[in-house]
């Protein structure tokens, strides 16, 4: 209905005027910056070719999709994720121009362990002859599968599982069955409605030597089951299977529960490409790598740390338009009569929203280096050669969880750096902080999988004071021994200067990762005290050096660009010492006067990047359709007004 | 449909069992605890009375509502504000037990405003006449009443609103009118569908004296404006009202656009007890004390600020039964063999959350002395003494963003505690977080009102300065002057043993404030640095000793308890300083080798909390029904099983 209303406009200078302004006034090229961060892969490229594609079919249009209940959000999410589907085969989509689809389209796809958890497990364990039967089923779409490992009453410690396959020597079958409530498979993804096959992970248990009633356990092992009838999709007689009901965020998820009755699976249902049990005799061979069974959830673990970059984009580049339109206040020492501050000329904004800017940055160059290590050693292990795996496990545990952490805390301080705005649904940060909790506590919780970084940087320090004589073996080891040698004469590098030299930002993380490790080492492996009084303490030890690295070698940034990138490294590792500035001074990897002096510098640092926060935060180039705004909202775009 | 699964338990020991063991187990009385903690104003029988009643009605039940769509969930939660409107009158409820009837269907109420800020303000800001004609008709439900004072563009700093209330002096009455799109009325609850009223708050406009044409803003003004027609409740010809759409929490909430078409409203309408415009010459008198007009803003800041402990004793509440019951892994220097250690039993859990448990107390007690302040504030000033104004101004500013800061991100600390379950429906958080995430940013944004703060304890430090011979004026007073006078020769209080003494302590936080307050005086006021880069360090000040007191004074707690309760406090003050160490050992309040000692002695007060973990957070006494747990959770009870 037509009213006066049409014709008012905002206040001037209005947001495209603002923005405008702020992006001519920065000699940050936006383009050139976005290549740096974006084209290796040809995401940017990909991305500029999907979303025309995307945008324009009505069943993707997000405008009203927080009004829905959740039973008309999930029935939406499934009509897209089909859609995609179809998209796929129209457009003839490899698999990353599919999930560039899907990213744009912003909804956790009801599919999404049919494609991931499911048809990675069976390529990574199951054996020749079982691919060659499921693999074709899975790539047709004939089945849909999940993948059903974790219990109502047990997650992390996979060994806990209560779900039994019990092996009948007669029959030559295995038997499920859920002795418990607790037993009750819990939180499996596309089970709830969707999927008719699952990967159910449960006890082996087979019979005992010498003896007809008694089982003995070898753990738990994965087993591909069907649970619905192909016809009526209804669950097979023997399963129990359902939705969990509401949840924090992945409305379109159909997170399931499912019980099994004394429910019978072939001896093919077992996946053997690690171990087996050998159907005439009921002797089970051992798998000779463990650690290759937890491949998927590795890969998971990489996947959710590559990914962390541009969700604390989004959030940022919300953050950042919003609040260098929004004024408020004038000035206390400037023209009271004048125009009210940009919200972002607020020291107290800043220190909210640009370390976070930086921290996106530093989230990218992570990122890149999980990923590589990944490739390498999943290379390195498909030729055989393990010796790398340990450090990719820790790797991928730790970063998971430093960089959840930092991506999900910084989504509500951007939300909350917004005031009200904030909390309204045209900041597009709702669903994404409601999906995005879920990361520090799957796949492994954040302070639980610390534990396993824990485990490996003990050993790493075990063996540096062990062998302080030989060569260093790698990075790691060569910062632990210098450390070691160096402990009787108060820390060999007293001598850092953090406000001078970014080599010695660098050395001083070295130092006091080192000088922490040590602290556990000493007391865990010499004073023997109890591992988790210890693990309080372990939690504060990954960071990362990736930053530096990456800015030291690069040769394709201009130099207005990289001189503000440099900055940028300055103000994520400064305001880190700021935050955590008596573990820095105990270890004397910044000395007190340095720390005396970080909060003004802190503060030169963002006036620095302030002029360019806009022009920096556009070259995430995340799509105005993916920042979800309202029209209300229409401030806070990256195209021409 | 019945299957094998209804005669399934939880595997040994369930949650009931373990819960009766836990309670067993501690010396603590839930009954005398909460007896000292609620039965003051009588909350604790209020809610034994109220509770059974609201139990009863089908529209209260919870069991489903999460599923339910925006628009089906404001529904429901206007029936239910209906059905408590009747209630109300059935069983003759004053005011507390109506506010106990909501907390306890925890909906936020769709009539909030109606009941708070509409009828306070006419009750603080109207004249005896508009009292007159408008008390009976809110009273008496006959109008429905909003408040609309946040626009689009304009919140904390109201005198930069927009909307204009232009005087008319020919035809003797304003003209309300919404010159730009950022003008419009933005946030205001209960007046999106439901109000028929509403104080508008306007810039008051005034011919410029000697003038036609020109006008002179007299600043913001709260005007009564009816909006909508009474019997078809369609907005008024010359008003554009309406929903402004989803947000994170308050889903029955009706929040609000509105804008102005040149709408004339009469010269009665602009509320005049304060400040009036002479309708025959148009002159204007301002009020004689502009802080009484944030009156209403300053309770609602301290019922916020009472209110926190309740909110984060309940997600405290469920965090600790869950993790006492939630077994996970084998000590790892244990029996590997036996069961799985309880999740609370890890420090890693213990130290997220036994310092929020202690924190909820810490809330209370903070609490109780706003409330009293507020209380003595108010009758003051009602018999004309308005000294102590500034000082509960500023208390109520601080403490609502402390609290709503410790209480939020307390609620979130508990949901990632509980791993994957704290993101399922069954915890009963997930509304509780939406809709408290509101409160760091509403009635005065958290970081923005600590200005006000700043301001002023800057004031107090300059007279302190000023007057450092005169006998200390108040409390705040005698700490500021003793620092001042003690700053040449290296602090007065190094001599402090907090791990010794709970009166240094407080000491200790208390040179901490003072000094934190004299650096931003001393750069403020001395070295004439600009205000806006203090902010930052400024938002670490306020901080509570009503703890100490508190403990120091009571005569009804049991040694047992009591015992418990110190270690509580000093949990909450340790916990502190460990975390902001450098500053406290800056200004040397806490020592290098007692910051040193600090997380050993943590460890050892949790160790000793632990064991009455389950007893005190059941003496908050918080209902299952509030506790919004699920069939599947029946772990998570305070009940018998």
């Amino acid at each position: 209905m037509p009213d006066f209303t049409d014709n008012l406009r905002p206040s001037q200078p209005d947001g495209p005027t603002t923005l405008a302004r702020e992006r001519a006034e920065s000699n940050i090229s936006p383009k050139e910056l976005s290549e740096h961060l974006l084209s290796a892969d040809g995401f940017l490229e990909r991305q500029a070719r999907i979303l025309p594609i995307v945008q324009r079919e009505p069943l993707f249009s997000k405008e009203k999709q927080q009004n829905l209940s959740r039973p008309e959000r999930f029935k939406l999410g499934l009509a897209r994720a089909k859609l995609l589907r179809r998209l796929k085969d129209q457009h003839q989509w490899s698999h990353d121009e599919y999930k560039m689809a899907e990213y744009l389209v912003d909804d956790v796809s009801p599919y999404f362990l049919h494609l991931e958890m499911f048809i990675t497990t069976i390529r990574e364990q199951a054996s020749e002859a079982q691919r060659a039967e499921w693999m074709p089923l899975i790539e047709s779409w004939k089945i849909v599968g999940a993948y059903a490992q974790t219990e109502l009453g047990h997650g992390s410690n996979v060994r806990g599982l209560e779900l039994e396959a019990r092996w009948d020597s007669q029959a030559k079958e295995f038997i499920l069955h859920s002795p418990t409530l607790t037993a009750s498979k819990w939180w499996n993804g596309s089970l709830g409605r969707i999927a008719n096959h699952a990967i159910v992970v449960a006890q082996l248990l087979l019979p005992k030597a010498g003896s007809v009633n008694e089982y003995v356990s070898h753990g738990p092992h994965p087993f591909i089951v069907q649970v619905r009838d192909m016809k009526t999709h209804l669950p097979l007689s023997g399963v129990v299977v359902g939705d969990i009901g509401a949840k924090y965020g992945y409305i379109t998820m159909d997170n399931a529960y499912m019980l099994f009755d004394n429910f019978r699976i072939p001896h093919s249902a077992m996946l053997s490409r690690y171990s087996s049990v050998d159907p005439n005799t009921g002797i089970y061979t051992k798998p000779e790598q463990p650690a290759l069974v937890y491949g998927s959830l590795t890969y998971v673990r990489a996947q959710i740390v590559h990914h962390a970059r541009l969700v604390l984009a989004r959030a940022v580049t919300v953050a950042v338009r919003y609040t260098a339109i929004r004024r408020q206040f004038q000035d206390r020492d400037g023209d009271k009569r004048g125009p009210e501050m940009a919200v972002l000329d607020y020291p107290t904004v800043q220190i909210r929203i640009l370390p976070l800017l930086a921290t996106a940055f530093a989230l990218h160059y992570t990122g890149q280096s999980m990923r590589a290590t990944y490739q390498s050693t999943r290379e390195a292990v498909e030729q055989g050669d393990f010796r790398s795996l340990a450090h990719m496990h820790s790797m991928s545990s730790g970063l998971k969880s430093l960089c959840t952490m930092l991506a999900a805390d910084g989504v509500e301080t951007c939300r909350r750096a917004m005031g009200g705005h904030g909390f309204g649904g045209g900041s597009g940060l709702i669903q994404l902080n409601n999906d995005y909790l879920s990361k520090p506590t799957v796949e492994g919780d954040n302070w639980m999988i610390t534990q396993q970084v824990a485990a490996y940087l003990i050993k790493k320090m075990t063996t540096a004071v062990d062998s302080l004589a030989s060569p260093a073996t790698d990075k790691t080891d060569a910062v632990f021994k210098e450390f070691v040698r160096n402990r009787g004469n108060g820390f060999s590098k007293a001598g850092l200067d953090v406000l001078a030299s970014d080599r010695d930002v660098v050395q001083s993380f070295e130092l006091r990762a080192a000088a922490l490790t040590y602290d556990v080492y000493e007391q865990r492996v010499l004073k023997k005290q109890s591992w988790n009084s210890l693990l309080i303490q372990l939690h504060k030890l990954s960071k990362v050096t990736a930053f530096f690295e990456s800015l030291s070698t690069d040769d394709f940034l201009s130099d207005s660009t990289k001189t503000v990138m440099w900055d940028l490294f300055r103000l994520f590792a400064f305001h880190t010492m700021e935050t955590e500035a008596f573990e820095f001074f105990c270890c004397n990897a910044v000395t007190k006067s340095d720390l005396d002096r970080l909060p003004a510098r802190v503060q030169e640092l963002m006036s620095r990047i302030r002029p360019h926060a806009v022009n920096l935060v556009d070259s995430w180039m995340i799509p105005d359709y993916l920042l979800d705004r309202y029209k209300n909202y229409s401030f806070i775009s990256i195209e021409d007004p």
